[in-house]
């Protein structure tokens, strides 16, 4: 496969003026958890299958040890506010050239949708297993701000400030000019686990966003699994007070 | 020279309806060590030589000092059963991109030949020094499940966790675009020695689907070399008890 | 977005035999300081913004919490003496390959434009926390060395042994293939640290070269603080006299 | 500048059959050393240079602080008995893509000189300080073997074990498609410093091959130098009798 290749699964699908939602892997990948719920709870419909050279030459295997090449996925489905469609899936790009490539994709199909609004989901690491509830916001067009912090989300001057690198940021940058609004909304998270609880807060301003109420019980669930772990951890690491903090951060990294 | 060349080194080809076999480089050297016993053992005619630019930029020398530029060639053999068509090779694609590429190229031929049936032949990392006589398959599509199983194939739920990466993976998910079925076929190794040992077992499983038999010798006497060195590992294993199993681990990563 | 998008921000600019300054981050980041004070200091106009895949996929994000892809930057400025095309930005290219092709985009504006002349800004690294107010040169056309040294310009035999890497000396050395004379000027800096004393030199040289006078206050101001660091990891340095120099090396190049 | 740049400094060259050498950096500098001696000796003239973005994006400084782009050269002169075309430069290719590109270029180029032979010039890395006069050889056509054996040339069954990575392997290979028969030959060098004794061993099997008789003079001095630092570092190796062969040879790699 040379390439990208998009497999569409219908031959029409109607949504209006959808919002555009996308949750990839990354940071504590508090994205993909959310958007993942979304599209559970919200019994979202897989529209199109976007395979690249960019991703990774792998394929994962499911419980019926069947594979499929590793890909990101573009699901469908309405709210009562509005329609929205939900981009998620395996892995982002391998190379800096694949990521400016597949966001332009990703675009072309926010527009062919008529996407009025792009919001892209992600984690931010903080580096610190203490607990936060914020949704820290960056925006592609200033007036998306008071709108926004009456949904919870919270903007500090040149946050984050070594930028946003990947996809979340760059779809964001590429929707400027395009002159579609875009907002990343990031949880907080220590940057070292997969964070479900993160992904809990980031839902709750995505649910204030939509008006809609989302059943939390599968994160919740997986929240306090991870809350053990996290605590198991915090002993370690007061155990550890002699040992420079570098390296403590340095054991963690490789956890979940 | 620029891209991918494929050289034919006969004119016409004379296959029906052949299995696809794959035993490119990789975990353990399991694939590649089996497909080239039956390269042997079956008298297959070499057909199809490809290089790439995805290949290192490297030449191999053989008994004579003459060195040839590492490549993957292609070799037909007839059995009571059926054809088959095997790949081999000195290398996979150094790039994900070149991966991808390549596969879609191997399937190019599969289908030129009017492949019914694909298998990549692989290993499967265990990390550990034990043996094991398992063979675990991954399949395209889980009708295969059961005609494998009888061969003495395993499959085990989401395994292997991590997907499976390079060529035995891709090319088996490229092949559900082309609508051929494709099962991957991954002998049981510990991932830190070239492993004859797991190739036999994976040859057992080979012989069983095609229903033929072949000398296991000069696996069986690499084997025993390998035993002799495996043997020789877990004695420093056991000496360094003490040791940190990361440590002793990456001891093993470099050997053979 | 594939490729390089050349945003240009005015329909007609008028400059007239310009000379081209460029000054992106590198060693000290000395040229980005240089070229984005006098931007400052001589009120220049933005007038083309360049994007590419070549760039790390990121997002900046401002003070507030607006993004802007990683970009490069070109403004436009007089000063008695001559018009100033200056090229800016927050990023090299990622890749080798995109080093060859940018800089030739630079200099097909540069051209575009009429200059007459090219500067590149940087910093060359010493290894050594001791401050050095040398501005070192390097040219395209042996010619230019008599005026340099003139405006306070050193040239040493083969200096940088090391050659040039990346933008700076790539330019200098594409220039000649359109007989454009170029000159490369190096504030020598630690190569440790953000460096805005050694910027203050190098801008003294460039004052000197268009004849102009420029406030020194802002970089002064930076170029303090910077000082009480330096002082407090020389004193860092003397406690740790029996630590192998290249350990202690080790140490500084992270931080800044 | 994008893609390769071949610029020819003369309108017409005439050589007649030529013989086309490479000595391009790599291991121990030994091919570069002996191709560069060559041309000293034989006044040598060049007639090509090449630019590519597959080099680094770098440039050399020299004496009169006049910079040039990273490049690969070719040269032609004269012997009694034929024709030289002499391919040596700063750098190798910084990707498998570019080599591969590269090597297809030198051979189109060797090509439109009707060259009927070429010998790529390279060091053998034998992992240890004690000097050996061997030049190893391979070949792409194993009846060259008989008269470069003549020559002083040494043949081993598969060696080098690992192949020739890089131009001098690929240009071996890739001649055979080209039906130019071609021999690789390289002088046996420690592989942790500037050899210019290897490169005396292999410069003394060119003059037998040529017929010639050069002056070895600047080689000679070379290598006396060479050898005190050699003897220096022999010294430590013995004092550190204790230390393991892994971490000696580590120090070593870093010098020359």
């Amino acid at each position: 496969m040379k390439g990208t290749k998009v497999v569409r699964l219908q031959e029409e699908v109607k949504v209006n003026d959808p919002i555009f939602l996308v949750g990839l892997p990354g940071v504590g990948h508090v994205g993909k958890l959310v958007a993942e719920h979304l599209i559970e709870e919200l019994d979202a419909e897989k529209i199109i299958e976007i395979y690249s050279h960019h991703f990774p030459p792998q394929v994962l295997v499911d419980e019926n040890s069947e594979i499929h090449v590793v890909n990101n996925e573009i699901y469908v489905c309405s709210t009562g506010k509005s329609d929205i469609v939900i981009l998620v899936g395996d892995h982002q790009s391998s190379t800096g050239e694949g990521h400016y490539e597949l966001c332009d994709l990703y675009l072309d199909i926010a527009e062919e949708f008529g996407a009025q609004r792009i919001y892209t989901l992600g984690g931010f690491p903080t580096g610190q297993l203490t607990y936060s509830e914020e949704v820290l916001g960056a925006v592609n067009n200033p007036e998306l701000t008071d709108e926004l912090k009456k949904a919870g989300v919270v903007f500090k001057e040149n946050e984050p400030g070594g930028g946003i690198v990947g996809a979340s940021g760059l779809i964001l940058g590429l929707s400027k000019f395009r002159n579609i609004d875009a907002a990343c909304l990031m949880g907080l998270t220590s940057g070292y686990l997969v964070d479900p609880k993160s992904a809990q807060s980031l839902l709750k301003v995505i649910c204030s966003i939509f008006d809609i109420e989302i059943d939390e019980g599968p994160l919740e669930e997986r929240a306090k699994e991870m809350e053990k772990i996290v605590a198991r951890l915090k002993e370690v690491e007061q155990q550890q007070q002699g040992i420079p903090e570098a390296i403590r951060d340095e054991d963690l990294r490789y956890i979940g």
